[in-house]
């Protein structure tokens, strides 16, 4: 079943490691069905040299194994968890990059800086609180999704398609796995940069919010003008 | 037509990525041909690996789209902003690549720290003001333009060929596209170079003045000896 | 004798090369055999180009060479002490791997900062202190090895596979001399994460010791969840 | 005339690209035959990927071109300088190599700060002075040697080989061209490995004096027992 998805949540994964954002195992991708009610995602700590598209395994929401023979990746739960609260996205990447996690370990939000930020978030990148001891009890992968989903009330998660965990490492999303791929390779740039700029100025300023809004609009507001025409 | 500037422009963008100073596709190249008064320019937004030269898009200086299928870069105003206002250049290229947008962010000029700087631009890299509200809302490409035409007033854009546009990225030309890209290769690395030298000495003072011109005129000056003779 | 010890221990040389942990021979792994005693091990300032498994170098633990034509690597003596001391080992990993060196250099202890380390390390990465002049004259590399073992009194080695030595570089180990290289490799990425956290928050405190605890027990402890079922 | 040694001077060229240690043009390897009394020298400014063996241009030590059909790189006076001051060195490398040049422009000496440092240069990397506006007008390139020569008055160039030219970049030697490029990219590591001390520990002291003393006499001194015994 959803052989399409397994394909596309595959070559997102071998493209995470294309694109210098993982090391060893230290990163997964699903995709959601929103018409099945099943994602797709990763097995846990397979390489990637050896894995294929049939090692993908398909879950529902509740975590039940419906197809694979393969564990699923243990950060299955969090990704479960975020398809259930935010409806619109299609694709889930987490990555301990090494820029963003520099950030999420720092505890410090990435502020919008420039125009690279500006094209692709909405604002600044926000970091979660940590997990209580409770937490960590009761549901650690799970209670991750849920310290996510608290730290977006209010905010829409299509507008900030990523997070940083703090601690931990990024999670980022997108409307399918090959666009949460490349929103996660955004963000390692964006936090490179940021990093740099924080060096050299340590006082710096956001982007003015004109500017801010104007490059985001341009990409992605209803008069987007950005890229050709879609068909 | 312009079927020679194509094959120049569109090799100068691959360029750009074999260099390293491209993610996705942030990242463009123009050529100017002066007999025709066009400008041949990447499509917005397309993907490097399924791009030809047949897609380069020729735009006249008021921005009408000569001959192309596809949409020029969303950034095709600023171009021609440029090469309206400085007749000696040939190629025009924007990215944002890493260490030159870290500065651009800070708002920090990079001034000249050491030899290759002093052998490829005439004194310290220069940033612009940010763009007004009215600015962004009348034409923020065109605009962006003009805000380095402004910065570059009384200066000669052929001594120091590129500019960071404050809050946004580089801005880089050349007499031709390939000058343009070398340009660009060289500004990130001067950027990178002078993050290293700030980090060991906050308090660092410029190249001699003495050294500076040595070094720019053994390269750019009437008695340049640099390389070899001129065929 | 032992050629499936050195086909492994080969590998493993190559592999430190492959992940971009070496420069020149800076770098050396060996691989143990306890129903031999008897340590495989690169030889001293070989090419990796030229190298073959079969010039990896077989020597008791007195450094005797038992069987090889070249000169075992001259840190063969602080590899045997290791041996020695900690018998759940079965691979050990030396390199001047960039960041991990730049901690040894500084001699910081790299504390856990986040889950990436906290998945692959129990507690902060140690530094040893520096050796005396007459632990200097009266056996460098064996000498080395003691001071390891010294810093490492009261601790587990399987908890903490590795060790910064002052103003040296670190020592890596694992079960075996693949689970070294990739316990090296970790240790690189953490001491870069770390570097980076540094610098965005000076006065960072570990990450909760809940957290902590959890990703070491989720991948090391009894009921460890993470990757596929050992078969 | 000195096939052998275009072969040579080439060959350490493309190996000075293979390290990473050259950006475009900015980087230049000579070679010295003593019974000849001539250098070979790679041609100014011209590509590494169109240069030949044979392009390499024969010098005598007074800088007159004895073969080749191109201008040798312009900063031949520099090298003929040391080759005639240091008898004892066979190779020389110019590079702007990223690391190794943020020191050179901080004008900061690089410290022997852990054993990689100790393992090949006997003590810190000097700087040099800035040139005069005299020296810069009388022979800016010939004065460039000179200032080095100047820099190593009491010193050894056999023990410390290479050097900081204030606000400009490395100059490296050896007993042969090869040698000077291997010598080359470890300047570079160390260089990038100081960077990263300093940052996590601005106050740091030099490794002991004894620990120094050791790792350069093992590789170095009279009784070196690292590598292979020489044949």
């Amino acid at each position: 079943m959803l052989d399409w998805l397994k394909a596309e949540v595959f070559q997102a994964n071998l493209d995470l490691v294309r694109h210098g954002l993982v090391t060893l195992t230290w990163g997964n991708v699903s995709g959601f069905d929103h018409s099945a009610g099943c994602a797709v995602i990763k097995p846990s700590g397979v390489q990637y040299e050896s894995m294929s598209a049939r090692d993908m395994v398909v879950v529902d929401l509740e975590g039940t194994v419906v197809e694979g023979k393969l564990r699923p990746s243990s950060d299955t739960p969090a990704h479960l968890e975020l398809y259930k609260a935010f409806p619109a996205i299609g694709g889930i990447v987490h990555t301990h990059s090494v820029y963003a996690t520099m950030f999420a370990q720092a505890c410090r939000e990435i502020p919008c800086l420039g125009t690279t930020h500006a094209d692709h978030f909405n604002g600044p990148i926000p970091v979660t609180r940590f997990l209580t001891e409770e937490e960590v009890r009761s549901g650690y992968e799970k209670e991750t999704g849920k310290v996510i989903i608290e730290r977006f009330a209010g905010m829409n998660p299509s507008d900030t398609p990523g997070v940083l965990v703090a601690g931990h490492a990024p999670f980022v999303w997108g409307t399918n796995a090959a666009d949460a791929v490349q929103n996660s390779l955004i963000l390692e740039r964006i936090a490179q940069m940021a990093m740099g700029s924080f060096q050299l100025n340590p006082a710096i300023s956001p982007l003015p919010a004109h500017i801010q809004e104007k490059h985001y609009q341009r990409k992605h507001g209803p008069n987007a003008y950005y890229g050709q025409k879609k068909r």
